[in-house]
């Protein structure tokens, strides 16, 4: 099991060099978030996770979550580093200053995040939904609950969970039995969800669960969800803790991965109904999940390149010590690494890992901006962005990361076969990321049902845009890699617009591979962008010349890479849709 | 967990009208194999791989097996089970004739692996490496050795092993260590082996382990190995068993998947030495070890379309029966295999599952027209076609089953994760075949550099031409898919033989890819020919019209998805590879 190391000299180019983390800093609110702050940070979050974080997650996946009681248990550990993780001020590192927050920006948030999963995906995710949480409540909870349940969210001292999914109810909502009667000031809840992470946990006194249900009036479908806040024990008037609420853990799910993670099963009202108090207006709860769910799915794209990030590590070192026969081109026996197929493997890992940490960042930087630009017509370009970014971001580089888990495995052998080794967790943890907080056809669904054909391709156009201005300003010879990427994402694009409306499951058919296609041309823009920054720094002089050479080989491999990618996406999307509609599930 | 059922039809479809059962039944030898044998057999051994292999593939899993005072004890029913396996007559399937098999093609062959590993991968491991070692005694054993394990082992009365793996010898066996010493009529071996499968079990009496060792007099390197048989327990002249042979079980592996085989750590010679017999001449075992694994990487590459079909039917089950949402397209809530995305993951399963059927068995043919063609020059070329196809079924099957049971697990949602759906088994078991019998990367590495460029691309030009044949007789409109593959696999073939002498290295890094090409297009050149067989039953008769229109609309949606993707992976091969040597391993 090897250890894990923060890439921060790569973070610290992304952030500071290709995004500019000064240019957020110049933005109202954020004016705290410098350079050296950063850097400050980024040190500390490192020593952190690789101390405290990483040596847990082999024990979490071992030993897992397990159900005493009624009562979760956590892995041996947990308990104590959720401690010092609150002790050290991490949880609130991007939440409201007002209850106690650190107000960064999530172009700050999104390397300690990328760190904290990177050291231990099951850990994080407890924090990771208490910051969803948050959120909801912060944008549409009346004075009351905010000042009843954020400053203790915030701190850490409490955390959040979002519940969703019911047995009869996953993508589809609209299915959804949970029942929320009035009674006074509050509600009533009674019903059953499932998949609750951190449903349960031994980490804090209190858990606030974020609830869908249907009120009695409630029209059907999602028009007639409403969201509740459900606290484990009721919160008196001073803030203490009064009576244990009627919400309790039924069991546990045995899953592939993420063990040291309870996903919970949680029943509310067995004896009359839980106590529940409405969030943000009556049947308008799916508009409010959804708050937490885009911040959700931002956070699971980082997640999808931290498990990424920490296989390829474990496989780069494997590769550096395990010698095993004379690679081509060499005279003598030599680690793997020179190997010329290990060489692809951990060149191609590196490549896409590294454009999707720049795609991944990239999108906190839009929510940063679609937050704290000043100017309306700036700040609702950045909304634009940020909605576009956010299922590409989950779908892409969750999908990134479960091929990178896959591969770095491969690169083992057989070793990587053996769970001590430690390769197989990453493959297993990395599996959820492209099902939980909708799966790869649901952002697919979105990026072209709601993003693309919505607004006619006003948004992608927009992003096209971006992408033609990096093409001009690219070097001669150095574009041909994403100019084929910028063609196929036109390409389909138009396809898609043209085909909407005469066959839509055509047009929805092809909705995951474009996704994919809008995830290579995104990030190989973003990787343009930053063979440019290399070249500058280059040419400015020979500091850290090393590492600027390599981002330029690596982001020239990488566009090379997607082109080839895109030209196929696009075939199959633009040649490939009546083939697909005429094969009949009922003969399948 | 859903049941198994075997996929009749198609594998009928495949082995007797596409490939012709009855053009193999007219060779010399296989006189017996006739198409209504072959329905009989088929028919039973289906009951056999549902009823009595299928139900205890969980419980393989699940329990796994154990070791108890150096005795491997296997999971609960898997002993019964491979004594009526045995008793059934299943293992001497294609077992030769005078030592009381059956002697049947490798065309009838293969859709009984195929049942076998998709009802239970990790018990059929046992009867795959058996029948590995049967094919190296009966080519090189001298007739004493023949007589004293055939008999036993073709009945599965005892079964074999292949212990080729050591620590610091995984894909290098040049550094293997395990010696062994003459003494008298036999040999005394000391060393120790890892990765063994079903290196001991309590399914037989005996166990016959095959084992690569060096001589005193061993020059290094490869041509140093010799191959030798080591008994558990010795054999008397008699038949009956004798003394316990000094090899140990050591330990078991505790892995990703296959619970249910296991995967042994074996000691030789703690007590002085086991005693062991020479297979064939000394210092040539790694010819003779190439027999044996031959047969198993075909074998593996079977196995590797059998989980995907097993993982596809349980997805498929799954997406009939779950209702989740509207469709686009439809009025009313539906079966999620009725949005388009989940059609589209279930088809693409279905036409690569189809494809690697269709490209497993050919194999399967041409083994047994290398093995049978009366003409010397008809016999050397199905030889060579055989050597070709054994890396690219082995590579390119097994990592489409890795792909299937990720995708397959995709379409339930969350339920996938959920071990006791059954989905993340088929994920983990799957995940082995990319790695034992040797890597993806050792099949790339044997494609090209023993294949492609070892007699100047004669080989694969043979293929091409035989696509050439089928694109001719294609009815105009229908070729354009499989030409773009053949046109990638032309370009990309003539690159790597141009490149071969001055870039090596970068000729080998593309072998992967390259590999993955010569798949689709072997399998999409197949496939190309379904089409023609449906389209000619079609035409001759209502006769099973569903299941024909079902082959040409999945042959030609495969067509064009493998369009696609040899076009990516001809970009990759031919413009990427400098990109890729540009990069330094040192800076990752």
């Amino acid at each position: 099991m090897q250890e894990y190391r923060a890439p921060l000299r790569d973070m610290a180019f992304v952030v500071k060099e290709l995004l500019g983390l000064s240019r957020i800093s110049a933005l109202p609110g954020f004016e705290e978030a410098s350079d050296d702050l950063f850097d400050a940070i980024q040190e500390e979050c490192a020593r952190f996770a690789e101390a405290v974080m990483s040596p847990l997650n082999r024990a979490g996946d071992r030993e897992g979550a397990r159900l005493d009681e009624g009562q979760v248990v956590t892995a041996a550990g947990f308990r104590a580093a959720y401690q010092q993780f609150v002790a050290g001020g991490w949880n609130g590192l991007t939440c409201p200053v007002e209850y106690g927050g650190q107000g960064l920006p999530n172009l700050m948030g999104a390397p300690a995040e990328e760190m904290w999963h990177a050291a231990n995906m099951a850990f994080t995710l407890c924090p990771l939904l208490t910051r969803g949480a948050v959120e909801a409540i912060h944008t549409a909870g009346s004075p009351v609950l905010r000042q009843r349940f954020l400053p203790a969210m915030v701190s850490g001292r409490w955390t959040g969970t979002m519940n969703l999914t019911e047995p009869q109810a996953g993508s589809d909502l609209a299915a959804l039995r949970t029942r929320a009667v009035p009674e006074g000031d509050h509600y009533r809840i009674t019903g059953q969800k499932i998949f609750i992470t951190y449903g349960d946990q031994d980490f804090t006194e209190n858990i606030v669960h974020l609830v869908l249900a249907r009120l009695p009036d409630a029209p059907p479908g999602v028009k007639g969800i409403s969201l509740f806040v459900v606290p484990k024990f009721l919160v008196q008037e001073d803030g203490t803790l009064g009576a244990r609420n009627d919400v309790r853990t039924v069991s546990l799910e045995h899953k592939l991965g993420i063990h040291g993670s309870p996903t919970c099963v949680l029943a509310f009202g067995d004896a009359g109904g839980a106590e529940g108090y409405l969030l943000g207006e009556a049947h308008h709860g799916l508009e409010l999940m959804f708050i937490m769910m885009n911040a959700a799915r931002f956070s699971v794209g980082i997640q999808g390149l931290a498990i990424a990030e920490r296989a390829y590590q474990g496989a780069l070192q494997y590769a550096r010590e395990r010698i095993q026969g004379v690679p081509v081109g060499m005279a003598e026996r030599a680690p793997i690494q020179h190997h010329p197929d290990v060489k692809r493997m951990l060149a191609t890992l590196k490549a896409r890992i590294e454009a999707c940490r720049a795609l991944g960042y990239h999108a906190g930087e839009m929510l940063d901006r679609a937050h704290a630009e000043p100017d309306a017509a700036q700040r609702a370009r950045a909304q634009a962005r940020s909605d576009l970014l956010t299922p590409i971001v989950k779908g892409f580089c969750t999908e990134m990361g479960v091929w990178a888990a896959n591969e770095a495995l491969q690169v083992y052998g057989g070793m990587g076969y053996i769970e001590e080794t430690g390769a197989a967790q990453y493959l297993r943890d990395a599996r959820i990321t492209t099902i939980y907080e909708g799966t790869t056809a649901i952002q697919a669904n979105d990026l072209v049902g709601r993003k693309l054909l919505r607004d006619g391709g006003a948004m992608v156009a927009d992003l096209c845009r971006d992408v033609k201005e990096t093409l001009a300003a690219l070097p001669p010879g150095e574009g041909a890699g994403l100019a084929r990427m910028l063609e196929a994402a036109e390409r389909a694009s138009a396809c898609l617009l043209a085909t909407a409306t005469a066959h839509p499951a055509q047009v929805f058919a092809a909705a995951a591979p474009y996704l994919q296609l809008m995830g290579w041309l995104t990030s190989g823009w973003l990787m343009a962008r930053s063979a440019m920054v290399a070249t500058a720094a280059l040419a400015a002089g020979p500091a850290d010349a090393a590492f600027y050479r390599a981002k330029l080989a690596t982001a020239r491999f990488y566009l090379e890479q997607g082109g080839a990618a895109c030209t196929a996406a696009c075939m199959a999307i633009v040649e490939g849709a009546t083939a697909l509609e005429a094969m009949d599930v009922a003969s399948f």
